[in-house]
């Protein structure tokens, strides 16, 4: 083999560089990484002008990020990254309640409300009761777990992106559950929304043919001590986005029921358990002599 | 299959978006774009906290991008991403000159300088005639050929680095070539100098346990009626970071000659031939009827 770079040859030659004291897990990671690039242009055989096309994209991508906008992150969730990485790393059980992704518009330190209390703010928007019990893998109610919820108001923004015009923590609140493990709050029926696309994100995304929008949907973090996080949303199942969320956020076991109320104004009911998978304490083999 | 979202059917779920009316091409290139990212994921099984480090190096490279810094240039020239690129779209006959990369000093509209004049205008550094012809695959000179000329001065730095100290145009011009196809000028014995190393890119090749550094290089553009540009450079073959070019530029064939002159003072020669290879004009097969 030729000891400088040739095109046969080029992942090996610039992964050979790598020192051996380097990070084992760095070198693997960008090994791999460099592999994938590699075989990408190779496959495609990508054109300098096309070259050039990506990297004056990745520039402005990294220009448009802010304190309020992160421009790589919607990148990575419009290209499924984001749900392929949580997807690798939230491996549950049947029966357990899946994962989806974080998004950009949670705020930590929500006000904790009493159990049933409303979080929508504003007075906009379809009334709906969202409840439900927090249970594990045998059906057990779990008590003392932390459900932190946020949605979306019905102009289709968090409080966050309007801090002038909605009043603050409108459509957010955290529950924490009693013996019964049950829980009940009172928000609205979400609605759909497209992701910030006034960047190269949203460029990509009309080049490609493809909507900005996301289902309808509540988003969920739900913790208890001794249980793995769950991040999640409930989505709407009669939104026309469903099959099309431009983030791939949504799976089948996370689209709730909303019902609608039938006591002479418009009102809702999405019943909903979260099923929790304990953290396994790794123990020590009983093999094992010390 | 599913309808929505999942690890195993990822990159077809994502593929699946883009609409029929997109552009084909850009179609092709970013189905296998989310094809090699995806893999990339599944075969590390990248977590979440390497996902966020990686969004953060992203954010913090194009931060770093300013007229005068393409911090994404130096992340694909580092990863050897440049010159496969620049190796897939200038394969060229046995015999004749290989290209290398372009990189960011190239300054256009330099001086046409006299056959045989000095490009070094700072007095400093050791003295180099270079010299050769540029000629076809037969061997034939080729005439009116333009060569473009650009290297770092003795301290390893461009004339556009540094604007304040260097005179304009220092260590840079273009000469034209007569009917013998001769090229001569002197310059300086280049040096070997950093890429940029205090951002992000800088980072990378320290935590990978690799140096900065490019080995000493004359830069040239070649281009002649009928033929095809030749970027690339001449490299000094007693350089100590040959064989580890930190933008992989180093092709064995594009190692010149520098051979000491023993005329009293410390100054040198480097013979080096430019072959160029025809534009071939596609013609109409004989089998064609309009
Ligand atoms: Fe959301
Ligand atoms: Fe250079």
């Amino acid at each position: 083999m030729d000891v400088y770079f040739t095109e046969e040859g080029s992942v090996e030659a610039v992964n050979a560089r790598t020192a051996s004291e380097a990070n084992p897990r760095l070198a693997e990671v960008m090994a791999c990484l460099v592999k994938h690039l590699h075989a990408f242009a190779k496959e495609t055989q990508l054109t300098q002008e096309e070259w050039e096309v990506g990297i004056d994209f990745l520039t402005r991508t990294g220009k448009m990020c802010s304190g309020e906008r992160q421009e790589f992150i919607l990148l990575s969730d419009t290209l499924g990254f984001s749900m392929l990485v949580d997807a690798i790393n939230n491996r549950r059980p049947e029966g357990a309640t899946e994962n989806t992704v974080f998004g950009p518009f949670h705020v930590p330190n929500a006000p904790i409300r009493e159990m049933g209390a409303t979080i929508s703010l504003d007075g906009k928007g379809e009334t709906c009761l969202f409840e439900g019990r927090v249970i594990d893998l045998e059906g057990n109610p779990i008590a003392g777990a932390r459900i932190d919820v946020w949605s979306d108001n019905a102009d289709g923004y968090y409080d966050v992106q309007q801090p002038d015009i909605q009043p603050r923590w409108n459509n957010r609140g955290i529950f924490v559950t009693g013996s019964d493990g049950r829980y009940s709050f009172v928000g609205i029926k979400p609605v759909s929304y497209p992701i910030p696309d006034d960047g190269p994100v949203g460029k990509m995304l009309a080049q490609l043919g493809r909507h900005p929008f996301r289902p309808a949907h509540m988003h969920y973090l739900v913790t208890a001590p001794g249980f793995q996080k769950v991040v999640t949303h409930t989505f709407v199942g009669d939104d026309s986005y469903l099959s099309s969320d431009t983030v791939f956020g949504v799976k089948s076991s996370l689209i709730a029921p909303f019902e609608r109320l039938t006591n002479g104004y418009t009102a809702w009911r999405s019943p909903f358990d979260f099923v929790l998978v304990p953290i396994v304490i790794e123990k020590a083999s009983p093999d094992f002599k010390p």
